[in-house]
């Protein structure tokens, strides 16, 4: 009981050996399809979950804002994608990096490449970010006489070499099934193509980058594209589960909460784990009941099964609020520990700052907190 | 133009101004009705805010974790409740405070207090917690057998002294108008002066502390209750605003963030700024549309009225995408900057971690962030 015995407060447990299971995996199968695999970092933010990665061949990155871009590459990492449409406030950090690591940046409007034109001092890299359908931002995949014209532009200053076009899928969050999530993953990629035959007719060669998790995790073979850029899978969580991305199993985190009361005529358990640790992000379950985390037993070997019928039902700013199945609500007491499956990894991993391993091994991430 | 132009990434401004003045007319209310004003710091967790408390005569806080009672405690203050069912794992680090300050626990649960019992080594001050309505933890007030019998054991510990009885009506926050919100408030008050009239039958002296943020702020006088433990009035924020308990020149904090694309067609700018920055709280407003902020032009002197058509309508880990008026949409760039009203102030404070107030001082809060 060593390592549970160390915990006091919500912690962030961590299972590596989960970990590599997931990295592996998807490095086989982008292996396989022989294509770059450049997963997304924003997940664990985490140099030693990164350096794991390594082990798996991998050398080039994601990451979601320029900050995170600097801490990688004080690591050594030296060929990273900023998957964000580049922030041209932070020219000063982008010609730093520029001059330290191969930085890709993401570009979609004129604006913000005139203004790197003007203030950049360092050779880049860039993709165009296309908009494949999930609406969120980059060029609309039809409005290809706009991306032949940033294509160009980008091909006009010398400091700059395009290469290729990138896109989000992120409208497999809102699919109903295994197949629609293939369907979007497919349709993306078609759509791409697309985009990519029309930049060619152009005489203006581009690689495709696509990246989503559920659609990554889902198909077997990545054909035509040359990269994917999924970030989730590390971890995977109850949103992958929900989607039919993974398993339950492939979770590699949960957070290890105090229980701090109990509430016999509702069956609820009160622990000390709120919205500060978990994150306010829930699923909606068929019922409508929101559901804020899923519950297990923990052990110094990992941590159970989740409970079928039990479920973290809310969550304030340090309070959650657990409502149990009759066996669950018997067999705990205030001061013991329960597990959480978090509903969404990253944002979760994000608030809590710092990860403990199954084997005891500690360390922080990016944003670090304090440990107290 | 100088504060707008050091600002590079998500970043939280502080007006201090307008938070003095959220502390100062809370404190005459308190001083008025002759009452304790002890304000709960989970809001701004920060010493340098919780310095601005001291102006004010307030030298009583709440807290919401033994962690941020130990870093108050290191800046001085040393009458210090912590506002949650007591986490028993964490008996060293309440052992260690007691001995340094006057902590004051909160106490539900009979399991918890054999356990205080057995292994604290200091005098404690203690709090039961009453549920006298928004069940979301304590002692049911009607369960006057149970509430008698805590007090009763709290009694024959010699080194705890029972102080009083605690809630938090937190069903103010589903309230549907400022004369529901009153009627919870003096409903929570009449429960437990019940309680408090069955314990003193018992010859159990005990005050009665309430505070939540929009009973608070709404009623204007305290009568028969001996303190107030309000935290988010200090900054207040869009589901205050939208309760009726603060107006919006009333709100203290507002994230700046730089626009990264824009989408005519759409009418949707994107901003660096997201569910890392903000958290993913929202409003749901009249017409089903989730509202995850509002948006305002940032200025060195401060911030102006938000846009009433414009809102923050989807963030993502790092993105936000507003849905602009024409007017907003014209009058922005790739670069600008504009600001985003929190939805809950006291999650956005916790995850951005360091300050920057109007008058270009920075600071960092308990959990703190690296700075890169």
């Amino acid at each position: 009981m060593e390592l549970t015995r160390s915990i006091s407060k919500p912690t962030l447990l961590l299972n590596m050996r989960q970990v590599q299971k997931n990295i592996a995996k998807m490095a086989a199968k982008a292996e396989a399809s022989d294509i770059h695999f450049r997963p997304h970092f924003k997940t664990h933010q985490s140099i030693a979950v990164g350096r794991r990665f390594k082990d798996y061949g991998v050398r080039k990155i994601a990451v979601s804002s320029l900050d995170m871009a600097k801490y990688f590459s004080d690591d050594g990492w030296d060929d990273i994608t900023v998957a964000i449409p580049v922030n041209i406030r932070q020219t000063e950090l982008i010609n730093h990096l520029a001059r330290r690591v191969r930085l890709n940046l993401v570009i979609e409007s004129n604006a913000s490449l005139d203004y790197l034109r003007q203030n950049m001092t360092s050779r880049l890299n860039v993709w165009i970010k296309i908009d494949a359908g999930y609406h969120r931002t980059g060029i609309h995949w039809q409005d290809t006489q706009s991306i032949i014209k940033i294509a160009k532009a980008i091909g006009s200053i010398s400091m700059l070499r395009l290469d290729g076009i990138l896109t989000h899928a992120g409208h497999t969050y809102h699919a109903n099934s295994i197949e629609e999530i293939e369907r979007i993953f497919y349709q993306t990629i078609d759509r791409l193509k697309y985009v990519q035959s029309q930049l060619k007719r152009e005489n203006i060669p581009t690689a495709i980058s696509v990246g989503d998790t559920p659609g990554c995790s889902i198909v077997d073979r990545f054909d035509n594209i040359q990269e994917i850029r999924p970030g989730n899978f590390v971890f995977y969580d109850l949103v992958q589960m929900d989607l039919g991305s993974c398993k339950e199993d492939d979770i590699a985190v949960a957070v290890a909460c105090p229980v701090i009361a109990k509430h016999e005529s509702r069956q609820q358990i009160i622990i000390y784990g709120g919205a500060v640790h978990l994150s306010k992000e829930f699923l909606k379950a068929s019922d409508g009941i929101n559901i804020y985390g899923r519950i297990c037993n923990l052990a110094d070997s990992g941590w159970s099964a989740s409970y079928r019928k039990s479920y973290l039902s809310a969550v304030s700013q340090e309070h959650g609020i657990i409502q149990s199945e009759p066996e669950l609500f018997k067999s705990v007491k205030e001061g013991d520990l329960l597990g959480v499956l978090p509903v969404h990894s990253c944002l979760t991993a994000n608030l809590l700052g710092n990860y403990l391993t199954l084997d005891g091994e500690q360390f922080t991430m990016f944003h670090y907190r304090q440990s107290t």
